[in-house]
């Protein structure tokens, strides 16, 4: 359903986000889709605080990662983030996490969103969301 | 003014709230603290769950925290909250977290809050939390 | 190969866990299925930590969760983990989490552990982890 | 105990940092605080992982922070850092938290560490992180 649209992150692990096992812990992952997710919104022109505020929420319903490497503290992250319309009313990011640098790939992922009104209710999302994405 | 309520909860050491120095991190502490303000206001009679329904918020507007020992993974932690009223618009909890079993003490703390209204305004606390610490 | 192995264990959602969506951010619902496991390993009589202690470390290497209601604060979850031999060196992890009281499932997840050995290789499971699970 | 050293970090508020009153949960503030440090002493010249691999931990033994106005999801800000020497075994760091493009104050905190040595006992700071504070 039309061309992806992509845009890049950079996040830095912070000492809060490993664990003891020396590296960042997994959940923290998803903290980074996230981020990546917010500033593919924000270079697409309608960041999602704006969408919220008109009454746009995009609630996770999915969420996968696959860890390949792993990240350690004070390493610096890209996180590139394309984002799909996969029905009238579901959106889904996916995402891929790199060392900066070197460019290894250290984690895949995926998010599934559907559109949901200010009553809670899911929706077909607004013309405007499904334009950033064709 | 009048007799601090206390109550004891119990959390349980994440690996999520470890860091790479093996011991959990600084910030961890203040969830917890959270975890036994909220246990301390459900032994009251008055969750803060119920309490935000009737549209009383107690927002934290000071916190602190002293770090004696570290916790580990896995270990098991009671916190003790004391919660006394210092004004007729403020409640203060003091925590003290200790390993089970042992009874050693790991951190204390405590956090200063201010009633607020559903407009976000601070506000004179209900009657009714006033009770419960008098 | 084998029966899969299963334990519940119970969480509550703690304001920290919370989002301004008023219900509990996706990444936490990770950071329950390590309790879920964590409780299921204690079950069986061989606890994570002291399995670590022992040289075996099972990191993470897929996850993935589907949300299916929202959990709120203060909700009590029940977090039911079974746990399946997917290879000699690897096991799976299977969670629902379901509302306490009504039972109502909110979330389903999986996540995907390889066994490492003290230099960070992956390595076959020890034979008493092997024998956990069949 | 000389001059004090300062540096600026630039966070933004996820939407994990938020919780049901639509704020940054107050445990965050202690997060940046640590990104806060971290910039600090990379500006400095001797990023805390360089520290940690020559042998010195800082780990917090207190941390104080008082909370002014809210910080809101998407909101960037700047924290400010200043360390201090405050004894040949520890170390304070300052912060505040302003939210950028205005400057409003929305925190102030402090933190202070004590010097590790790989053995987990205090320990006099070696004389080069002195220096930095000096």
């Amino acid at each position: 359903m039309g061309t992806p649209r992509s845009a890049a992150a950079r996040v830095r692990v912070r000492y809060a986000d490993t664990d003891q096992m020396g590296v960042a812990y997994y959940a923290n992952y998803l903290a980074w889709f996230e981020v990546g997710r917010t500033e593919l919104l924000r270079a697409l022109g309608w960041s999602y605080r704006e969408m919220e505020a008109a009454g746009v929420a995009l609630p996770v319903i999915e969420a996968s990662c696959r860890y390949l490497r792993p990240a350690h503290y004070d390493d610096e992250l890209d996180v590139r983030t394309t984002g799909t319309l996969v029905s009238p009313a579901q959106l889904a990011f996916e995402y891929d996490v790199r060392r900066a640098g070197t460019g290894e790939v250290l984690a895949t992922g995926r998010t599934l969103h559907a559109g949901v009104n200010p009553q809670g209710r899911p929706c077909r999302l607004p013309a405007r969301v499904r334009d950033l994405f064709v």
